[in-house]
């Protein structure tokens, strides 16, 4: 047994908290772990340890919880630490996306060219990259042979900003990776053998083939001639992976875009709510128009309420396996009680680390080298199978279209973020707005700057601050 | 005595050709050199042969010179190529201007952040980069150990493509970096070591100093918080070293951006003729306005006419030193019968190489490690002492402010605008237009790309065709 300490931070996000916990309990090895929680809402977080004591209880496993308050709490002993907090929550995303749009930057001044998922702020965010730089320097100090697992994003940003900035050990994690079974489905391939590589929410399907080495790309090409994209009709505003938009950035890239990276390329797609919805269908538009966006706030509300909900259940006695709302939450709770893995690659990765079981990881990594062609100081999002502290990582082979027209200036546009972000250099902002398709003169990028840099400011010291 | 041959490709650039020959004149070395003259323009190259022989008995030397039709002549058993020609001439400039104009690219779609001077096309000049390898071609098959000097714009898309495509010893000039002198001038020092670095029309000042080291950016910020911006009153459209926008690029970058990079930074100095008046100075706003630039061609064509008329002049028995017509034409002649060297590093270069006499030049030949980090595979500008065929290249330390917020966005744009040309793919084209702040969507690039390519593809295919 490892008798593990694993500090979340961000714990107040329930469902992923869950995730986690269930993840745990399936794991042998680390069910004596001792789970660690913190979160800025008090309220939310001891409603996610009743919650997270009777899941353990439900599958007989020995984890243990306690509730802390600092990061210092968190990191002091611990053996790895995941983030999943973003500074600020969904208020702040809201108020510098309404300042944006107030001074004519539709979606807010983050929504760059290939950049234009909501929540994953990387001008205005100096809130959060400051807490990832905090969390990991508390690390550094106190458990400097702890794991620091990024949930949180922008993943990119993130994992390139403390890998270059603390010498700890660090892995950015993401989910978008499991798109590629999406595709698999509509080829009606039920094995297969894929790779993706490139940058988080930036990854491309550099291997997609039947287990005997035949490649799937002929097959997908042929059924795309097929498709009538004008019949596209989305289930949900992220169901995008087999959107007319997905398939233009193939013909452009070459390559198949998987996962979030759908939501991330240029202005082509994003220009306003019309050319939203023409290329990731009615009625929304995608996750990142005005109407995918307050839709999936609508969701997380509810899903909120009900765990709070959940929680007073169960604190009232309900068995957690008897919990029901009639809501889409329902589901969520039994895939979180039933036998499978959530899919999350934090835990499957800290048994791999801990109990040298060798498997395989998407992971967020320093490039340095891994993938030729692009900057080595900056994070790639690359496959790895991990066993101990060992990584391999796959020959990733990313063509020069996708280097050039896409990971490039991605790439650049994260660093001058952060280093904008590292010398607090508002100068650096206004350079980058200045070459915005939104902006029509200096006086628009001085008053927006005016506004909201004090805003950006503040909310950062609020965090410097805290413990 | 060498008795090279040395081909001048766009010879009819009376100007050019003069400059050239007198320093040819100048050089005791190669003064038995043989001069090839090519131009599609026959009335203007014959006009140049006149004057050509007639410098050449006025400084006594005893070059030859011949009018040729084809490349291949230039080229067969050629120690030098130069190449000065602008394929399609300013007809060609106007059109592809008007035609974005009529779509709503304000100085027409080649003018992008990085890249505004308005005959340094690198969209649009399908024509120019055939012209380029076409040559270089030749030169490759018909004399293999010639060098090829390109003067002719675009220099660093040009440089970088026929140095990565073919391989052939080739160099490609500009003389943006004289304007070094005016800083000097500014600051009443007459002797100062300097060097500059980046790419061409991207070139910054790394060092400045007095001769015994004491560093000059000091006495730059000094005198430049004295400056009234409002009284900047530029002499000429190309009068912009120590305009506003010199200044406010210091400020942004870091180092003192040198000769043509001041034309060529982002939107927030070119974004209508208002904004570049702001930046540049009244009444013209910069070389590249829809004013500076009627300027400057009525300037170049009146130098054409006087040019003409000297010839015939000459042809009817007037001595060179005796022409005058009262224009600022009559004053490049008397520079041209100077005893001084034009400036231009042509002849200078081919004296250290065929001489073997140690001389520095600013050369823009293929990175391959010259500055760290920026990519290998384009051409830098940079410093380097030349002897024989050995180049010295100057140790160039480019801070990373300048790496990241300019070379690297404009090293893109170029890498981009070859990958279009290269693959001749439209598509490639429209993605940057999709970025392009004057796009409001994608029907305009559509209706631009419909009508302007054909006559891109056409003017390239008559070059190709063309012997």
């Amino acid at each position: 047994m490892a008798g593990l300490k694993i500090g979340i931070i961000g714990a107040g996000s329930a469902v992923f908290s869950m995730k986690i916990i269930s993840d745990l309990c399936k794991f042998p090895n680390l069910s004596d772990s001792h789970v660690v929680l913190m979160d800025i809402d008090r309220v939310r977080v001891e409603n996610v340890l009743i919650l997270a004591k009777e899941l353990a209880s439900y599958f007989n496993s020995k984890l243990t919880f306690s509730i802390v308050d600092t990061i210092k709490e968190v990191v002091d002993g611990a053996d790895f630490v995941i983030n999943t907090a973003m500074a600020g929550g969904h208020g702040y995303l809201d108020l510098v996306r309404s300042i944006g749009e107030k001074h004519g930057y539709y979606r807010g001044i983050d929504a760059q060219n290939y950049n234009f998922v909501s929540d994953y702020l990387n001008l205005t965010n100096w809130n959060q990259f400051t807490l990832f730089l905090k969390i990991a320097r508390t690390i550094e100090k106190y458990s400097p042979n702890a794991w620091y697992l990024q949930a949180a994003n922008p993943v990119f940003e993130g994992t390139t900003l403390v890998s270059t900035q603390t010498g700890i050990k660090m892995v950015g994690f993401c989910h978008g990776h499991y798109a590629v079974e999406i595709l698999a489905n509509y080829l009606g391939v039920k094995e297969y053998e894929w790779q993706v590589g490139g940058v988080n929410h930036g990854i491309w399907l550099t291997k997609f083939s039947t287990k005997d080495g035949k490649d799937l790309y002929g097959k997908l090409n042929e059924l795309s001639e097929k498709i009538n994209f004008d019949e596209f009709k989305p289930t949900n505003p992220f169901d995008d992976q087999l959107s007319p938009v997905a398939w233009d950035m193939y013909k452009m890239y070459g390559l198949f875009p998987i996962g979030d990276t759908v939501r991330n390329s240029t202005w082509k797609y994003h220009r306003n709510l019309q050319t939203k919805i023409k290329w990731y269908g009615s009625p929304w538009g995608g996750a990142d128009s005005e109407l995918g966006w307050k839709w999936y706030v609508e969701q997380l509300t509810q899903v909120v309420n009900v765990m709070d909900m959940f929680a007073k259940m169960v604190k009232n006695g309900t068995k957690i396996d008897k919990l029901r709302t009639g809501t889409p939450v329902d589901d969520y709770l039994k895939e979180i009680l039933s036998d499978k893995l959530s899919g999350e690659q934090h835990i499957p990765f800290i048994n791999s680390i801990v109990s040298k079981t060798p498997a395989r990881f998407v992971v967020n990594v320093l490039n340095n080298g891994k993938i030729t062609n692009i900057d080595n100081d900056v994070a790639v999002e690359i496959c790895a199978t991990v066993c101990g502290e060992e990584f391999k990582f796959e020959e990733t082979l990313i063509p020069k279209r996708v280097v050039n027209w896409y990971l490039k200036p991605r790439i650049l546009l994260a660093k001058q973020a952060l280093d904008a972000f590292l010398n607090k250099d508002v100068k650096l902002i206004s350079d980058i707005l200045e070459r915005d398709p939104r902006t029509q003169s200096s006086e628009q990028v001085e008053k927006l700057i005016t506004e909201l840099y004090p805003i950006v400011i503040k909310n950062m010291k609020q965090i410097e601050e805290q413990v």
